[in-house]
């Protein structure tokens, strides 16, 4: 029985990571969990997985949470950022899954990193960012880091028992999102509502946009260069509207392995939680004879340049790549409020890292610094945008 | 410096596995070479690779191949299938490719493996007609069945560092062979010209038919049962036309892992020989993004009763696949010399399985005795098609 922390339980990937572990009764323990400000859901959430301890973002909410649970025999009870660190080190958990939004889940990562925990992984700020410390961390504490993003999770079970310098590339499949056969024209008058009807995935408002933008697939570029310990020029993207082969690995003979499935993020959850067993779990399953057909075509940095900006902030490296997912945030945060174009969000993120300057081999200080930076840069190029 | 084997050198495997060899200098040392009848190219291959040993089928073609080298310092030389065997046994060999065609390369296979070599296994036959003996002596002789197929390569290689209790189910995948689309009136008319055109694959005339009437798939049903230790239920063949994923295996979770490449044979050779390791090698390379497009279709068992006829004889058993597979030798033999119709083919076959009594748990002399028997009843009733 593995004793799991889950850290943004009431999130998507909170509550599918739930989903797994209630359809797999006997394999898991939840030990902890933490969720923002939806006190509601995490007291459901406590009551049904009984877990040692919860934590949530602010103290009023952990007020009523704390009242909710007053009759029943509570956990123990925290909020703030200590309170999910400390949640990361719980003594008796084996595993934690960090699906917490944004930059600050970099901190409960290391947390429980430091603290000899296997992570699975699900925030993506933490390997954008701070990727050079993470993984040096994980090294030294001879921790797992696991992937739950689908497209990771399909390199690493594509890696399994193979030689790693076998490894000629790693092929990233993207959907290339709703606006993948729109012209230039086309994109310039993209809505919130068309950025937010994905083909194939459910996921929050954030990534689908992100999805089609590409920013996405140009954030997982960053994180499987520390995953896989591959450089940039071993990292291919791939158009593949269909989502059903979620990544693919070219080994040096010429052998490409590729994982394939529905689009459904409980499969790559589970794979992580049982990892390295597999376990009937409760996705739904793949029938190739049921497929109209897989297709594959190039990216168009042309029309979506998120993708060049990610490979370009990736390669600097530093503080560089921090600044691109900071600017990022702060843009579709922008576009979602209906304050700017689809276009300006590349655009706003291209002017932000112009004028940043890169930190080499920053400690987490200055990586949150030059976050900080990059938001405020953003914001104030954003109001020059609207003003105009 | 792997010592290899090369039994079958001349054939279409066994040169693609020296050009393999010619592409890794340093890699192998070819030790023993074995051939048919054809003397004039195997005299080339001596010279180039130097083995110690080489054997031809039979003595007159020996004689011609021992005046060739005269003036070279030539090889230990022998003929026959004691030759082939002692050439399998080889004490300096490391590993022995067995890529001569027919029930009788079942004899070499144990050679080697009884002489505890590993065994790279092109020959069909032997796992067909003989795999519950085979796996047997590989269990007991702690050797490695190492598969040479491009579909068992693919499933091997997706099972790579994977729990084989996690296994679901291998998909073999299968191209449709040239009459995939015709309909049952269509395939009345069909000729050897039409049946020899291959889309995808560059074949042996026999193993062309055998991919047009879909036996080949079958053949590699009842291999796939032993090679991976699955059962008849957890084997699904899938239609894919454009060959590119050679065959996938589905995991209990969900997940299917698929090899991908271009159809060169050179691939699953490469790997077979330098297996575990990975090696930068000659094949073509995949690009994904050049693709038109991957379908998958369920296997029409009307239109191709080999396939239906292949699953029967594997569950069935004993000297039954022994019997499928010499029925139906002889009657694609008749069908290459234009005497019977295509259609016939599997119609033979379904004859001769009913007639047969099937012997359980039967000893290499009764596999053998009922592959005769089967040829004798296979011909008899051509003959008697010919006649009306």
């Amino acid at each position: 029985m593995k004793r799991v922390v889950i850290l943004g339980s009431t999130g998507s990937i909170g509550r599918q990571a739930l989903d797994v572990i209630r359809k797999l009764p006997g394999k898991f323990k939840v030990v902890g969990l933490a969720a923002g400000k939806n006190w509601h859901l995490l007291a459901r959430q406590v009551r049904e997985f009984r877990p040692d301890a919860a934590v949530l973002e602010r103290e009023q909410e952990l007020y009523n949470l704390r009242r909710e649970l007053a009759s029943d025999r509570p956990p123990d009870l925290a909020w703030g950022r200590s309170g999910l660190e400390n949640l990361a080190r719980l003594p008796q958990a084996d595993i934690v899954l960090v699906a917490v939004a944004g930059a600050l889940g970099i901190y409960p990562t290391i947390a429980a990193i430091n603290a000899g925990k296997d992570v699975a992984l699900a925030n993506k700020e933490t390997l954008v960012a701070a990727g050079h410390l993470v993984m040096e961390l994980v090294a030294r504490n001879k921790t797992a880091l696991l992937p739950v993003d689908s497209e990771h999770s399909a390199i690493w079970q594509c890696l399994n028992g193979q030689e790693r310098r076998a490894v000629e590339k790693v092929i990233l499949t993207a959907s290339g999102g709703p606006f993948r056969n729109f012209s230039k024209e086309e994109m310039e008058n993209v809505t919130v509502d068309m950025a937010l009807a994905h083909p194939n995935w459910q996921m929050g408002n954030k990534i689908t946009i992100d999805s089609a933008t590409l920013m996405n697939k140009g954030l997982e570029i960053i994180e499987a260069k520390w995953l896989f310990g591959v450089s940039y020029a071993q990292i291919e993207v791939v158009i593949h509207p269909q989502s059903i082969i979620h990544s693919a690995v070219e080994f040096l003979d010429g052998s490409i392995i590729a994982q394939m499935g529905l689009p459904d993020m409980r499969l790559p959850i589970q794979y992580a939680l049982t990892y390295p067993e597999r376990m009937p779990g409760c996705c739904s399953r793949l029938k190739l004879t049921c497929l109209q057909g897989l297709t594959f075509d190039a990216p168009d940095t042309d029309r979506f340049p998120s993708l060049k900006l990610a490979f370009e902030a990736g390669k600097t490296g530093g503080t560089m790549p921090a600044v691109l997912n900071a600017a990022n945030e702060v843009a579709v945060d922008s576009f979602l409020k209906r304050r700017i174009s689809f276009r300006a969000i590349p655009y706003i993120v291209g002017k932000v890292m112009e004028k940043h300057l890169t930190v080499k081999q920053p400690g987490l200080e200055e990586i949150m610094e030059a976050d900080c930076w990059a938001r405020k840069t953003g914001v104030a190029l954003i109001k020059t945008l609207v003003t105009i």
